[in-house]
C-alpha cells in the first residue's frame, strides 16, 4: 500500500514532512559529508540541532526559563525510576495517583525507593473515571505527587491540573504533551517520551523546575543524576542524536503549523468527531470512559460483538486505516488521534465506522 | 560536498547502503503503510525486526545459547551502572582494570553500588600500556572483574583476554565489537553502546552468561533488572526501534560482508597501513602507544608541531577526509577505523598524511 492513516499509539504517525526531510538528509546532512547519525554528538552540526530543539521545545511548550530541559535516553519508564532517586530521600513518602495502565508502571518503578502512597485509584471502577481531588489520600511530607496527565490504554485524562499545595506536582506527559496549552509552573516536573506527540521513539523530555534539581536525592550513579546530565547539556554520555535531530523536525513542524493553540483546537475537533460517532451508535461502538476526562489522544471502543473485532480491522486496514486494535489489557479497539494525525484521517475513520455499523448494525 | 571518509569515533560512519536502505524505506517500511519508526514496537513488522536481529547478531558474534542477549537504550554508561545493581552484592568488591577513559567511567558508575577496586591502572604511564596480568591485584571474592577492551580515546587494546579463575569478566566492548573473532564463553558478560562498530546511536547490547542473570543482585527498579528486561525480550518499556532496526541492517551488511573473520583481515591491514605511514615519518607523526596494544579501531596520532594541528584538519576536509580532531583530553588526531570504514578510506588518508608531510616536514 502506500502511506496509510496509522492510529498506533506509539511508535505513533509523524508528519509527512519530517520523515521527508529525514529522507531527504539520510546520506548527508547539509553539506557536512556524512549523516547526521554518523556525526560526533561533540561536532558542530549536531550542537547546533540540540540547541535549536531545545529553544524550539521552549517556545513550542512556553517553558519558563527556571525550567530546565533534559533530553533522556531510556523512555519514560526509566524517568519514573530516576524521580525518586534524584527528588526524594530514601524510604520519604511520595504521592501516586494511579487512573490507568501508566499510572501503576509509575508506582512500580518508584517502589524500590521510596514509600510510595497511592493517593487515590481509580482501578476499582476499571479506569473509567479520575478520583476527585477531594477524595486524596495526600501524605503531608511527600517528596512529590505523581499523576499521569493521559492514560495512553485506558482513555482517560485530566481536564484540570490538581491543586497540591507545597508539595511539587510531577506529569506523566507521554501522550498529551503539546496537545494544548499547558501551564508548566504548576508542576514540579513534567516528562514525556517523545514517541507518541513530539516525534519519534527513543528519547524523551523531563522538564524540571530547578529549585527541584537543588535537592540532593539517594545514593546513585553519575548517569542517573539529572543535576549532571543538565550539567553536560543532556550529553553526559553519547545521546541518541538521531533521535534527537527527528524530535526536533517535529517540534519545528508543530510550530510551523501554528503551535500548540492551533493543535489544542483541532485535537478537540478530532476527539469530538469520534466520540460522537461512538455515542450515536446505539451501542454498535461503546466508549465507557466518564465524559468529563475522556482523552482527546486515545479513544479505545468497544464493538457489541466482539466476533466483529476481526472484520472491523481487516476491512479498517483494506480501507487505509491501520494500529487500530486495542491494548491487550482492554481488547477492543483504539485510535490513537496524536498532534501528527491529520483531521482528514479521524474523518476517514468516523465515515468508516459509520459505513463498517450500517453493513454489521 | 558529497559524502566523505568519515573518522568520527561515534557516532561514527554507516555502511552505504545501509543508509540507502534507511532511506528508501523511510516513507514506508515494506507494504506496511507506515515507516518502522512509526509501527508499534508490538505489531507484527517490529517483532520480525527483532528477532532477525537477535539472530543474525547471533551468527556474526557465535553467541552460544547459555548467553542472553539484551538490546537496551542508555548508552554503555547506563550498563556500567546496572552492573553492579545486577550483578554483585551491595558493598561487595568488584575489580576494575583501568586501561584508560572509559575504564575510569565504568569505575565512576559502580562506585554508589560496591566495593570498587582498582585491580591495576594505567593512568601513570598516560595509557599507554596495559598493566600485565601478573601485576594485577585482584579481589579473591569479587562479583566480576571489569576490563575496557579497547579504549577509544587512547588507543589502547587487549589483544589477549586475560585470565580471571572463577570471578567473571566482563568487558565494555563499545568500539570493538565484532571487529574480530572473539570467544565469548571466556566471559561474564560483555556490552557494547552500537554507535562506533555495530551502526547507528542510541541502542547498545549487552551479552551475558545466563548463570549471571541468576544472581540476585541489589534493590532496583524493575526497568533497570536485567532479568526482568530479558523476560520481556528487551521490551519492557518502548525500545528504540528505529535504531534497532537500523543495528540490524548493519549486522546484516557485516554478515553478507563476510563476517566477522573477514572484517578482522581487514581491520588489520588498515590499522597497519596508518601506524606504518606514523613510523616511518622520522617523528613528524607520533602515537605513543605500546606497539603490542596499539588499537586497530581507533589510532591517535600527534604531529611534531601542534601549530600544524588546524592545516592538517582543514587540508584533510578539504580532500574529504572528515572528523580526524583528537579528544579534548589528548589533544591531536585521531583515525577511527571501524568496520564501516572502507580500506580505501584508510588509504585516502594514509596518502594524505604523506602529501602533508612531503609539504611540511
Amino acid at each position: 500500500m502506500s502511506r496509510a492513516f496509522n492510529f498506533s499509539a506509539g511508535p505513533a504517525t509523524l508528519p509527512e514532512p519530517v520523515l521527508r526531510q529525514a529522507q531527504a538528509e539520510m546520506l548527508e546532512f547539509g553539506n557536512a559529508g556524512a549523516s547526521i547519525v554518523e556525526l560526533s554528538h561533540r561536532g558542530p552540526e549536531f550542537i547546533a540541532v540540540a540547541q535549536q530543539t531545545e529553544a524550539d521545545l521552549r517556545k513550542l511548550l512556553s517553558i519558563p526559563d527556571d525550567y530546565a530541559v533534559i533530553f533522556t535516553s531510556g523512555g519514560a519508564t526509566t524517568i519514573q525510576a530516576l524521580l525518586p532517586l534524584n527528588f526524594a530521600e530514601a524510604g520519604q513518602a511520595a504521592d501516586y495517583v494511579v487512573t490507568g495502565h501508566w499510572g501503576k508502571t509509575a508506582l512500580k518503578q518508584a517502589k524500590p525507593y521510596v514509600a510510595a502512597n497511592v493517593a487515590a485509584n481509580g482501578e476499582a471502577g476499571g479506569y473509567r473515571s479520575i478520583p476527585a481531588r477531594g477524595e486524596w489520600h495526600l501524605s503531608p511530607d511527600a517528596a512529590y505527587v505523581h499523576i499521569t496527565a493521559n492514560e495512553t490504554i485506558h482513555g482517560v485524562e485530566f481536564r484540570d491540573i490538581p491543586e497540591t499545595g507545597k508539595v511539587p506536582l510531577v506529569g506523566d506527559f507521554s501522550s498529551s504533551i503539546a496537545s494544548e496549552p499547558l501551564d508548566i509552573r504548576k508542576f514540579g516536573a513534567i516528562y514525556a517520551g517523545a514517541q507518541k506527540n513530539l516525534g519519534p521513539v527513543g528519547i524523551s523530555v523531563l522538564i524540571v523546575d530547578r529549585e527541584l534539581l537543588e535537592r540532593a536525592g539517594q545514593p546513585r550513579a553519575d548517569i542517573f543524576d539529572y543535576r549532571s546530565q543538565l550539567k553536560a547539556e543532556s550529553m553526559l554520555n553519547t545521546p541518541p542524536s538521531w533521535n534527537w535531530y527527528m524530535l526536533g523536525l517535529t517540534v519545528k513542524w508543530m510550530l510551523d503549523e501554528g503551535g500548540v493553540a492551533e493543535f489544542a483546537a483541532r485535537n478537540a475537533r478530532k476527539a469530538a468527531v469520534l466520540y460522537d460517532v461512538i455515542d450515536k451508535s446505539g451501542g454498535f461502538y461503546r466508549n465507557e470512559v466518564e465524559a468529563a476526562v475522556r482523552s482527546r489522544m486515545n479513544v479505545p471502543f468497544f464493538l457489541f460483538d466482539e466476533a466483529l473485532d476481526k472484520p472491523f480491522l481487516k476491512e479498517a486496514a483494506a480501507a487505509g486505516l491501520i494500529s487500530l486494535k486495542g491494548h491487550r489489557a482492554l481488547g477492543g479497539m483504539r485510535a490513537s488521534i496524536y498532534n501528527a494525525m491529520p483531521e482528514a484521517g479521524v474523518q476517514a475513520l468516523a465515515d468508516f465506522m459509520k459505513d463498517f455499523q450500517a453493513r454489521n448494525g
